[in-house]
């Protein structure tokens, strides 16, 4: 872990840093993007769900050409790194029209990230992926404009409780605002204390009346038409 | 309102009928969305939300030259008739990607509409718009597939109760299920028994848990970067 001087008034103690860089995902993340949805299945006890494949993701999340981000399905990556990433290697994401965000977390105490060599990102550089954030549009029709819906924020075991959710988040709100959307929404689990009053300290509203309905598997199936 | 021989068996009386179609919507419609969402908005008791223009709804959900329906931002728009509706005005809404879906519902009593007139469809032939769905793609990471989210179901207050809102509902799963989507979702009021009875009775699983997250307005703008 990177050590940095701590402020000026206590310079005999050096405190870990960790740098990170939030940039667009495409298809050389998938594996890594594959195994941060199935760890998001076990976390959410739901792996029963869970039947995406490299293959399906591929196909379905990284066309060719690539469209523009967030005017489509989009994945925002998290890379960490014990050094400071090099701005330089952004260039092929800016072309894309979105420049990755470079920032770093002072940690409280060391970090053992027992999946580093498993999640190593594949821009190299010794980068590890630490989780993912996956969006796309929405739209208001009061308002008459588009939105953004953040379907799944994950970060990995390690990293939790630093942030980097609110980064990932605010990344996109950021996006959200420039691109004169009219909001962003994502959904929370009611018992979830901690992430409700997260999401409240951030300026967004838990809107309490409304429900999810979701029709899949057969009973989908039985709507088909030929 | 055309009538019909009723089945046989009481030929003495007779049933009226109105003839339906579902068809994209296309900047012809904009100013009749436009008076839909704002009843919507109306229905809702939430018009202290509603700043859509005719103009923010054109450039937003009406791009030159159009999408491809289902695969962004998608209007489908309920219109009516006293007489049978010719196949032949299909053609446009084909050529597409989407054939309109032609049906006929039987009324118990005779419906008055005092809006027809200003409901009157741009397609003309004495057509009347009666409602409207919006949808857009979404996407479910453990399943690796994307599907389909329905933001509004709207249909005017004198056709309410006849199954118009469950025929724009099922040309959505239809559709949804002939392109390979592994979901639909949309949303419903808790307090709103009659239509959780309802969609429960389509086969939708209304999931208890989740609630939405939103940030909008200045608490969104505040996160507007450089």
């Amino acid at each position: 872990m990177t050590t940095v001087p701590a402020a000026a008034g206590d310079p005999s103690k050096e405190q870990a840093v960790v740098f990170t860089r939030i940039r667009l995902a495409d298809r050389f993340d998938v594996p890594n993007i594959h195994r941060l949805i199935h760890q998001m299945a076990e976390f959410e006890l739901l792996t029963n769900l869970f039947s995406a494949t490299e293959s399906s993701l591929t196909s379905t999340l990284f066309p060719s050409p690539p469209l523009p981000p967030f005017r489509s399905f989009t994945i925002l990556i998290l890379e960490l790194s014990h050094s400071p990433i090099p701005k330089s290697a952004d260039d092929d994401d800016s072309n894309l029209g979105f420049r990755p965000i470079l920032g770093r977390i002072v940690l409280k105490s060391t970090v053992v990230d027992p999946e580093s060599s498993t999640f190593a990102s594949p821009r190299g550089n010794g980068l590890v992926v630490a989780g993912f954030l996956l969006c796309f549009p929405n739209y208001s029709s009061f308002m008459g404009l588009p939105g953004i819906y953040v379907e799944d924020i994950f970060v990995r075991e390690a990293w939790r409780r630093l942030g980097m959710g609110k980064m990932m988040l605010a990344a996109v709100a950021g996006e959200a605002a420039r691109l004169g959307c009219g909001r962003v929404e994502w959904c929370v689990l009611d018992w979830n204390e901690n992430a409700i009053a997260f999401y409240n300290g951030m300026g967004a509203e838990v809107l309490p009346q409304w429900r999810i309905c979701r029709l899949t598997g057969e009973e989908l199936s039985k709507f088909a038409v030929d």
